[in-house]
């Protein structure tokens, strides 16, 4: 993860959380009470976000202290301790929500990759993201989906080039888009095209696309545009992937499949924190 | 929705997702294009978020014009159009991802949220949210609840007072932490209180609480509160109610139902983009 | 104190007091001279602060150490020592005048809460403050308020319901705006409206109000409301409190008394700085 | 008056006051309704900051006028109309806390000074204003003592030379510290000292001071001195000049006096505003 | 160039031109005056930056109108008027610095380019920049090499992959180096490798880089490298190229030339602006 | 330098260049991978920016030291280790570049600054700057002509005041502008303007200038008006003299000589950092 940026995100966040102040934990709990509790696993799915519950509770109060007892990536079963947390029980109460909302919601993205990873495991098959995302959230999501054994597809519209159906409209066709990215997008950059058709594969065959997307594809068509690549550019499936068998997909012997439910439909990892003391 | 603060949101998103330029757009397609297009929803469910989606395009050009078809809280089909955008090709494709990550996001809570309210229909019972919420997004996510027939709990921590089971435990006891909160809390605000048990219903009630959350009760048990309850205080049902038949539990007769998965497990409202000229 | 927030209006303070560095201190003082000061009051008061005056000099220079000799709340009296500051000369008194603006204007606050709040000593009448507060110190100024013994009244427009003389106006009525606000705001928020007349009082008592603030009315009339409410709903005189005979009103009976002079008219409490080596 | 970067401060004005949205007004007032209002002096005074108050309504709603009949620095009466506003009515109460906070601040300060510029018309004197300023108003805070009569010091540390107490102790003497600023300052800005004493002064005028400062002096001893100096150097008279006869500290000769109660102990200017449809 | 982003950065710029308010013009230019002037090119070269004079001076006053006489990219004489510019003579002066030391400086940048770009007309090679750049205005610079002929080579860190000398002696060699970014990088993105040697342009080809880096090489060596990779991977020429004869290292045959010296060390355009009425 | 708001700069300078984070880094070296790597300059000058080249990599990484081998304004030869670093490889990679930019562009300019300062060696001329900075970067600039052995200008146009032609021309003459100023500035600041001709001179030096730039002037011209202004006001000679003989222009008797070259047109010091381990 990229930490910084995290800081302002989790300060923002307790600022949300928190308004002018927690009324209920400060009229009703001492200022020198000191609390020991647990986070504990609701349900069963892939954990992630150790580093932000400790940064959460860190920038809340430098006294506490967070103990982990699994890592990003870890496979959590329903009841599970993830983590024990001591500090000043107002302060420990003040992160906590925050704490818990970020967690949550990455731990459930890594819990989808996962299921995802693993039905297409064996394939040589890649999952990978995309920019449907939730806004403010980008680097922790894209982290959440390597945790979860997936890789990341472009972060923004700046560092990837991926020529769109609207793209197409637009620039006259698809020759025509592929050449004039050529032309003008630094030479680090691979040039990355969604067809739709096999036709327009074979167009952007033509004029050197490096990556292809086949873009809500039947499986049929699928595997026939990747026999007709032939290697000679990369391919990516795509379109509503979340609903659709993904190992027949894999098996089609597409490079990679992007998957936009991974993080536009999140179910969050139910996990609760428990004082013991 | 209070609006002051939303183009800022807006701003950071559209940065996060630009990064330091759409390399794609701009290689392809000329300063000088226009193009409209339609926004279509991809599946059934109940739309919110046209003023998040005007905003995202004003602020990125000032000359694109959205035509909204319609309205926030409409239910919407598949295949309906949403809205209808011109402008500069460059700009409308620079905004269209995050506005639809928002707008989709938005609609998703709206959506389920209608669900839950149509299932406890005529029984009086109202659906109301929590802090369960994304980071940063929270009075897009208040708005849409309300969108979706539901109403607000408080917004954060500073506006509405609920001593829950780790206050009880440092506190120490029911009676105590209520008439801490009663000393010390504004007099503007009611005091809220979680129960898990009759026995915790009854000192709340003793202690004069204004509100009393059933945590995570049998309806049995439900039923048996509210009873004891008597009207002396208001009744919210809570734990877990995105997975509980929401009826049953309205039929308690308890006056609210909390839900966090409104927000924290949120199936976004496929909706599509597409260029007709 | 919500110490969120706090780094950032002293960081702001400092950019605007210091500017691009202080010239003088730069120029005749050397890099490595140490002192050693007092801050001293110099008017008797009560005085609030302590830790925004260690966290200016905190924020400003890590090896500055502040010695505190009296808390939040205590009365001081002229000449009294406060608080002795050791560090590097230069980055002391880059400290000084942004930390003396702050504490001596949370003093002043604190020292004019404690004079309401022994006026009506005895009588049960708490003193609040209102939102007539020095845009960006907010957070500060109620603190200082509680520092001094009263209570907070809404911190914002969001967590407390106030209908005002030009809400009814707008609204059509007290009924009409009491019965709104109800179907409409959060359940966790008690409803407060402000009445100028016994009949408004009577109109609002039928409605349901659970708070009423009488508002600019003589003693006489405010006695007679508070018999009429007869503990139905919290009463609360406002209106120019700062030059009424606190103690007068609170004999009518009345549980509150807000005061907006408390933070729109505060006299500084003056104290100062001097280095004695 | 500066007007870049007094947005932000309305923007974050608001942002405090408003919190997550104003609760009140948008559960009782449609959001079509219309309201006209005034605002009027509640006391006698000068007002100042207009474009404040014109600005506040501005960034809250663009749809709302308002009309200007006082300009910065005219003497208003109690009873007398300030300025009208008309708009959606939910807008205008939504700026008026921050309106009114603002502007009530600004005209304390303008009164207080034109008071002080009153008392030593005639006599040449000038008044000016200090460094005890409100942290985060200093811009608008200057503003209102120009338009009270007064003239500003300097701005913050880096925009004005002066050599204080504390820099005399640790730079070693009065002469001392004089040449090391000349030495490292830019040549632009003068050089003024504190000095409490005759032979302070004599010093100060050896070493080439260009702006003596008389602080907390007699009038017999400031008389002395400004004899003494006789031209060679700017003389301003502090020290507590808040609580001092200004025209009897005028008549000793001093070119300026300065006084930090104009700004660290401000009586706000009552002013209301009442719909009047 | 991407505008959002740019006003922050203008607005940032101003303020730190203008500190508190410009002092000068306050002082001796009424507030109704109006001025007209012309910003003229006092040497030869390269103008860009027309969108920033312009934005500049709308967000100082949006009365102000900047007339355009020439655009990006285009070549200016020692005379030439490039633009003029009428409106509130205050407002003109206090934005006319700020314009002109980011105008100045990208016109500096795309004169230097456009002298590499002639050096090498007709050989087909591409001249690029560097992330040797002034930080906070890579924007404007990347925007700059563009006008001047160049094309960008990656933004930042996160949308390119290059491996330099420091990670192949951290990765454990060429080899390891490459195979590794393959295994984690985006999909979307070429692998850049810069290399010293033949042994190591040799390993680099075997383990199949995209681009590689012919680092500080001679321009024999050059030759040979570029011989040997034979179009299997693009070449890049690099190390103190602003320096080099241009024309010799780019007919070794190498496809872009990378050079820092475009934007770490700018020659400003000289431009003035001088009032006519 | 005042290190208030380094922090800030130096963080988003980081952010601008790690965009979404060091993708080549990151894929290729492992996380616990330490390194460590001198900077040694590679040609000769002036160094200047340790504090800024520590405080990039404290802010990267608390885990890296810096150790540094020359401090600000010594002079580097080609080949001089400046500073050694140790710490984790991804911290310090990260860390290099934004160090690099900023520091080589200050070294830049305190050679620059050196090299004019030794020119007039010996005449009691003073070299000073402009605000014809890079915006940004000015704390950090005029912090490095100071290392270079020059003197600082006014900072921005709050701290000075300097009334230059088309302020002349706006307020209707050299006479009536110096007035003006006098009458609205604060006390503090001495007043200097721009004068071309000898009869500007005269009219200045009239009107009570403090200080008198000779703008443009040949040597003669300036000798001669040296000569007439006689000490009665600070001369400082300033257009173009980053072109000029300086000894020249200093042997003309003017007090201070203004070069806008120092920080318009920087030739950055280069300087590499080699890994070693």
């Amino acid at each position: 993860m990229n930490y910084i940026g995290l800081d302002k995100l989790i300060l923002e966040a307790l600022a949300e959380d928190l308004g002018t102040g927690d009324i209920t934990t400060e009229s009703c709990i001492p200022e020198d009470a000191v609390s020991t509790g647990q986070f504990r696993a609701k349900m069963d799915g892939v954990f992630c976000g150790m580093a932000v519950l400790e940064r959460v509770f860190k920038l809340v109060d430098e006294r506490i202290t967070v103990t982990a007892l699994v890592k990003d990536g870890d496979e959590v079963k329903k009841g599970d301790t993830i983590a024990s947390v001591t500090g000043p029980s107002r302060s420990v109460l003040c992160g906590e929500r925050v704490a818990l909302n970020l967690v949550q919601h990455m731990s459930g993205i890594a819990t989808a990759t996962r299921r995802a990873v693993k039905a297409v495991e064996g394939t040589g098959c890649i999952i990978v993201d995309t920019r449907k995302m939730t806004p403010g959230l980008r680097v922790l999501e894209k982290y959440a989906v390597k945790a979860g054994g997936g890789r990341n597809h472009r972060f923004n519209l700046a560092d990837g080039v991926l020529i769109k159906d609207n793209h197409i409209v637009a620039a006259g066709g698809v020759a025509e888009a592929i050449s004039a990215v050529r032309a003008n997008a630094p030479h680090t950059l691979k040039v990355e095209i969604e067809c739709e058709t096999e036709d327009q594969v074979r167009k952007a065959l033509a004029a050197g696309a490096d990556i292809i997307m086949l873009d809500n594809m039947s499986v049929e068509d699928m595997r026939k545009c990747v026999r007709l690549i032939d290697r000679r550019a990369l391919t990516e499936a795509s379109g509503n992937m979340g609903e659709r068998d993904l190992r027949e997909v894999a098996e089609t012997g597409v490079d990679l499949i992007s998957i936009g439910a991974l993080t536009h439909s999140v179910q969050a990892l139910d996990i609760s924190l428990k004082f013991t003391k």
